[in-house]
């Protein structure tokens, strides 16, 4: 795994990790993996910041679900207060839930591009049920399997959708009936792509039931641009009788800066949008929005209860998400220093003979690493020991891409300029010192 | 679907709750269900009780979710502080979790019945999420795709859950490689029933992965006795290779009184047993416990990373359900109340022309709901009409089985005698009503 914890760096930990990590590994076995050389121990967060059981602070410039920030005093007060008052089930009937899906609908366009048609909304725990309900309704729907998928895509842990998430590796088969897309990096020619896969299914005796994309292709190594370039991909999905399928985990609430949504800068309507991580600051709560007509069809012939998916609580905790990208204009911030922090890093790789391409939308960014002087040869061995070394910073990214060599930067949406700067001020060191040392 | 709204009880209805239900159906759709004849709505909840919006109490013999009782206080204690204080995933270390899946492992038998070999744990935000994993775990380590379930089971929602769980009605098709199997009823060989259908798979080039079975049978109308008939049914799955799955997700967290577990009222030490509602008394957590060896072979292919599962927050209520399920001794209070309990409905349905067997371990009850004075014929109208009359009267149940004619009675732990009382005193009246009005 990018940036997983392999054991080689565990004589520099301190003993009192060293022991939680092997009751750890005692207890959770070998199928969970820690991020870092070191593993970094964190017992408070508040912000944009991090802190280890020694009071040491580290800027989060990585983590997306606690989107508004961490422990967010208003995400606390609604959650808590709901908590003490109700939590039940969506068998009963309670207001908070039909409230925020009226407030969450508002938001989209799917269908058309018009706000005519309002979508209908289903409520999950997690990113991969919504993607897993998706899946049920558009095969469903269509009548038929296929997926289209592109080439390191993630979309979640359960059975149906490890089977087109080609990213968790040679150990997971893909399904017979996915097809694999080259991620839209330039050079591709995506719609083309998606095209010949849609063939290439019916050659098989399939049909397309549904093209499935990270708005952001995040786990492809971050690839936004340009806007509008989704669009021809859409028309040719629908004219195969496909459903798009747009997976807003990674790109929606607001992250991408000038739209809520990822698909919309793309001007796009999608069949379903899925939704996870930041929905809930932390707390689980997940869903999906899609025309009506396909939630009707697949009503009709199916009841879907997800026992914890719109509880009370987590439905606090996804308005108090809502109230505080309103009110503290996080998506506004978002576009602001992410605009700055982009051109800054910008500047940096092209004075740095490590760094290669900067691409990103709001405060999602990625970074290609290659060998020194190179351009074109990634250097996933040098991206961990950016990684690696930002933390001894006390810096958190990661990486992503098919070859683990994109830095992965996508802070709570708070981040500020003056974080921005820490974070620079670091990577510009960090950039020299992986130049300076073999790695 | 068994006890569901379809709108015909909507004049009954004060207009408020009408318009919520009107911008409900609007904004959620047609796969939503709610219960009951007349929906209810409720605001708050304490202990064993909901309230609605005008404050009238329900007396809550249902919710098997608010395990420890609803809005308890050590739950909300201890959720907030730690909301206050940190979230976070499991690819940094925290204590919490460790500790918290230690304290966990030392309740079960899993691999062995000895408690020389202890389990890991997985952890996952639903029920659902973990059934799919102890699936992709099961198929994994077996290299085999057959599943064998009950004739009305539940297993959950995922795309590879749903085609095992036929109670999901003839809207959803079940699996090429998954047999079905007759429920444990009185005049079925179940052994020899799941033999057949072990030789049934390899008759078409299949093998078994897994059997799979809620050690309650719920949904297939509560057969909890007698105790042990699992037994020979985990020598012919282990026999034939397969894996021994314990879905515990209705029967565990000292449901039935006399064991923390339900598979271990059978004696029998599962290959992987799945957790989830009662877990975290409301809040998204569920996971798994397996043989390590097994975890071991399925991390080694395979990363497992479930943004939400394992959280701080989850985790903290779960760490709370254990305290207040010792603290409070929740698991003997099943047995006592449900002993009680059972004995009393046992009583009434010897009197009543209504009321045929009357089944249960601890606080999960099923009893049979007839054709009045027909003892054998089941009547899903009457069955409703308890169920709705109820409601009525402020008490809250509903009905399970594959005919809906068996009333479901699962009440929150704390369910002390005096609510037993209030819950047989209706019980009584209700069933005395039935007869004497067309259902």
């Amino acid at each position: 795994m990018v940036n997983g914890y392999d054991g080689t760096g565990a004589a520099g930990l301190p003993a009192a990790t060293r022991e939680l990590i092997a009751r750890r590994d005692r207890a959770l076995g070998g199928a969970y993996r820690l991020f870092y050389d070191q593993p970094v121990s964190f017992t408070r967060g508040s912000g944009v910041y991090l802190y280890d059981p020694d009071g040491n602070a580290y800027l989060d410039a990585y983590n997306n679900v606690p989107s508004v920030g961490h422990s967010h005093p208003h995400v606390t007060d609604l959650v808590s207060r709901q908590l003490a008052t109700l939590n039940t089930h969506t068998r009963y009937l309670t207001d908070g839930l039909v409230s925020y899906a009226e407030r969450l609908l508002a938001t989209h366009t799917v269908g058309s591009l018009t706000a005519g048609t309002p979508g209908q909304a289903m409520f999950t725990c997690t990113g991969s049920e919504a993607n897993d309900l998706a899946l049920r309704i558009a095969r469903h729907c269509t009548g038929a399997t296929g997926v289209i998928v592109t080439a390191n895509a993630y979309h979640g842990v359960t059975a149906a959708l490890a089977e087109l998430s080609p990213s968790l590796g040679r150990g997971v088969p893909l399904g017979t009936h996915v097809r694999v897309v080259p991620a839209p990096a330039p050079g591709v020619n995506f719609t083309a792509a998606v095209a010949w896969a849609i063939g290439d299914l019916e050659r098989h005796g399939l049909r397309l039931a549904a093209f499935l994309a990270d708005s952001l292709f995040s786990s492809d190594g971050v690839l936004p641009d340009p806007p509008g370039f989704l669009a021809p991909v859409a028309e040719a999905v629908h004219a195969a009788g496909g459903l798009y399928i747009a997976d807003e985990v990674q790109a929606g609430f607001g992250r991408t800066g000038t739209h809520l949504w990822g698909y919309q800068r793309h001007g796009i309507a999608p069949d379903i949008v899925t939704m996870g991580k930041p929905m809930g600051n932390g707390l689980p709560i997940a869903g999906l929005v899609a025309r009506p007509d396909l939630i009707e069809a697949f009503g009709r012939q199916s009841r879907y209860f997800n026992t914890f998916g719109g509880n009370p609580v987590c439905v606090a905790a996804a308005t108090a998400v809502l109230d505080v990208l309103e009110a503290e204009d996080l998506p506004g911030n978002a576009q602001a220093t992410g605009t700055y922090l982009k051109d800054a890093v910008t500047r940096l790789a092209a004075a740095s003979p490590v760094l290669g391409d900067v691409r990103g939308a709001g405060l999602y960014l990625g970074v290609d690493v290659i060998a020194p002087g190179t351009p074109g040869t990634p250097s996933p061995a040098h991206a961990a020991a950016v990684v690696n070394r930002m933390r001894e910073r006390r810096i958190l990214i990661s990486a992503t891409g098919p070859h683990g060599d994109v830095l992965k930067i996508r802070p709570p949406l708070p981040f500020a300029r003056e974080h921005a700067d820490q974070f620079l001020a670091a990577l510009a060191e960090v950039i020299e010192a992986v130049l300076d040392h073999r790695v």
